[in-house]
């Protein structure tokens, strides 16, 4: 099934860059672009073979737009299975919105998000699990959810899935024959085979289930907030995390008024760090906004971080009782989040007075800690060590499949119970065509992911999250 | 000349997308990227025909790192005029990181700021001017400076510059000859033509150099300035003139500390609005930053545009005279600087406080002034107007050739001098060989502008201002 109307998208980042790709899909998609194109060689570009490249220009009426490679990729060999042309132009704003405005004003479409790849799935390309990846893979910033989108894109996952649907498939014929033969009470289905296929699913769906709470962890970043008092060095500690100036660091308590989000792969694992404002009080309106956004910040986050400079716990009483009554503040209202607390400047400190800190914080429960000099960079790998040490990696080295995406992880949860509920059927002799209704809802979960079964409303939600262009 | 050296960068611009183009060159190019690859239909890369686009992996070893598109442009039918490589990743930043990190491993160098363009210009697929256009073009972002940059690429600005270095070459070579016969004491070069050329010669680049004004002015975007008192509605302005909502609007005056640039197309034309902290005096000292920020851009801006709200200047005496002390600030430390005084928030005004504040702004010498309300939107298209009246746009509407390029206006002033010197050495009856001297000097200087006399300093500083992966 190939789509009469072309749609149109911009395919590489925007912003100016060296060059900038639009794509074009559909039926007519070469018409199109060869209506509006001066090629050099004179050649028209819908006599031309598949996976060709062609230097000219785009021309609107007499006014040339830009100088352009025209790739042309023809119906069933492209990426959406369509005839498909891709105009690489000199990377401007300004060009490349001329040009899509061109091809919009001549008819194409604008596409939606994630309708090219919508279109391939469509037309047989890959399937729905696959597609998928394509999204993940794209959104992948770190080794570990790159591993894994491009295993799920090569169809390591679907294929695991369509394996396990299958022999289910069979099991099934075989108990639906049986009851074409009711009266005849025969079994065509080896009940003890059957039994067995049934735990070695419910195995495999056990660890697929499993593998999500480190997939969803992988794919979105573990989200450690960073917490403490105003100008103890959260910036300073970020950038040294970052290994780049990203914030803005200064002297004035309060600089920091938004929260500054962003990820750095430790042991290809993605951690999201947030620096939020320090949570002393204040009267200043904006200021107050911050650090009602810090709390908000630690509810989200899976670790908190807590930062305070060493040389004033040791030298200054009472900054060191706000310190213990902020963390007591942080403990009481969040008990169960791992909770790390950072003893920054300890640079500054004399061995003695480092000894005394290490005995202070042992003495903390429920809670590690790590002595560091954020400025000067020491301890800053012990502190991403510690961090790595909060996520299980085991699946992850195995090379096992992760899951990653919530909605198979729903289909698999269902398909879990649809298949306990056909074991205890098996135990209790449960007659067949009760079994068949329960082996069919499985079968149905398993086709959910690989969009065997499906519908308008689901691929809308799916291709939604995509980018356009893609 | 094709180089030995591979070089690699990305093309497109740097952040997610749906994919990225990954762009290499050198005479080995494609063996590097053939080792690397392996093609879906099995075939080698370096058999495959020029312009030809292959589906395939990058590898590491046994890693597979992406499925890509690899796109293949022969010797010298290439952007650089060597064998040439484009690698279609998928768009996300850690694909892109690794696959260009693969290639530098394999023994490939990371591109420098416009090298591909460079190795073009030095294996002739482009003059000097052409070549720079390509980077006018990129950071394009309006219809005027877009249309002047392809007309340079394409060569409209060169021919020009070559067609009048011809003629010079021609009368030259005959006054050369003459200084071989100097003994017989003939003329070649009819010395009454000679004349009427030089004259020709002067008018054309009299013309080009006065362009630069103007060429300057559209490709850099104009600079305006908005200050005035905090919280009178600079960001509301700002946001009615992009049409978006860019700055932070907030009822808290005093909200906006840094200067925040944006840039619109007003008739063709970019003008880059500078949103700034107000003047009034202040004790804070980040805000303070802001306010010496404030003068520093008045000093950048080619025109100033001072906001303040027309309801307090009707019904506060004290506000009222702050205005007008600090316009008088502003025209005393700015005299020679356009000044646009803006009323805002005329919604709130009477007819006859209208009316009014218009006899009061008439009365102001050397500045012109808009009554409007920046949140209603009344009044934005006549600031447009009044602002886009301060630019010359006669050369634009005419398709003149505009020059943009500093470089290229520092050549053309020399070579005008040269020039004159040679009509004035004519008119007083100077010697051949003297002659001979200035209009070799005025061909140098034309040579330079095209890139038929030049040096590696000269291409450096030329190319370094290019992106990289152009």
């Amino acid at each position: 099934m190939t789509h009469d109307d072309t749609i149109v998208a911009l395919a590489t980042p925007s912003g100016a860059g060296a060059i900038a790709v639009i794509r074009l899909s559909g039926s007519d998609s070469i018409r199109f672009v060869e209506r509006q194109f001066r090629s050099v060689s004179g050649k028209e570009l819908s006599k031309q073979a598949t996976h060709t490249i062609h230097l000219g220009h785009i021309v609107d009426e007499n006014r040339t737009i830009d100088e352009v490679l025209v790739s042309v990729f023809k119906d069933p060999n492209s990426y959406t299975g369509e005839n498909v042309v891709e105009v690489s132009c000199h990377g401007s704003n300004y060009i490349q919105q001329e040009i899509i405005q061109l091809f919009l004003r001549k008819g194409c479409r604008m596409a939606t998000a994630g309708e090219f790849t919508l279109r391939a799935f469509l037309n047989g390309k890959l399937d729905l699990s696959q597609a998928e990846a394509v999204a993940d893979l794209i959104s992948s910033d770190n080794e570990a959810s790159h591993q894994i989108a491009m295993q799920q894109m090569r169809g390591g996952f679907s294929s695991e899935i369509a394996k396990l649907r299958e022999e289910l498939l069979n099991f099934a014929s075989l108990i639906e024959l049986e009851l074409d033969f009711a009266e005849e009470d025969v079994e065509f289905a080896d009940r003890t085979q059957f039994k067995a296929l049934t735990e070695r699913i419910t195995f495999v769906l056990k660890r697929l289930i499993d593998s999500f709470a480190v997939g969803n962890v992988i794919k979105n970043g573990i989200p450690v907030a960073i917490v403490g008092e105003p100008n103890v060095g959260k910036s300073t500690l970020l950038n040294a995390l970052l290994n780049e100036e990203r914030a803005i660091v200064s002297e004035i308590a309060g600089t920091t008024r938004d929260t500054i989000e962003d990820e750095i792969s430790i042991g290809g694992i993605g951690f999201r760090f947030i620096d939020t404002a320090g949570i002393r009080e204040t009267q200043d309106v904006i200021e107050g906004l911050g650090i009602q956004k810090t709390f908000e910040k630690i509810e989200q986050a899976q670790v908190v971080v807590y930062l305070f400079e060493a040389d004033v716990m040791a030298q200054d009483a009472d900054k060191s009782r706000n310190v213990q009554i902020e963390l007591e503040k942080i403990k009481n209202k969040y008990p169960l989040k791992p909770l790390l607390i950072v003893a920054n400047k300890i640079d500054k400190l004399s061995e003695d007075a480092k000894s005394k800190l290490n005995r202070v914080l042992e003495d903390i429960e429920n809670a590690q800690f790590v002595l560091l000099s954020a400025k000067e960079g020491i301890g800053v790998e012990l502190l991403k060590d510690t961090l790595l040490g909060f996520v299980n990696t085991g699946a992850l080295k195995n090379n096992d499949t992760i899951v990653t995406n919530s909605r198979h992880y729903d289909s698999l949860l269902k398909a879990f119970e649809d298949i306990d509920k056909v074991k205890h059927g098996l135990e209790s002799g449960l007659s067949g065509d009760l079994l068949a209704i329960d082996i069919r809802q499985a079968l149905y979960h398993f086709g959910e992911i690989t969009g065997q079964v499906t519908n308008d409303e689901l691929l809308g939600n799916i291709f939604a999250n995509f980018c356009i262009g893609k």
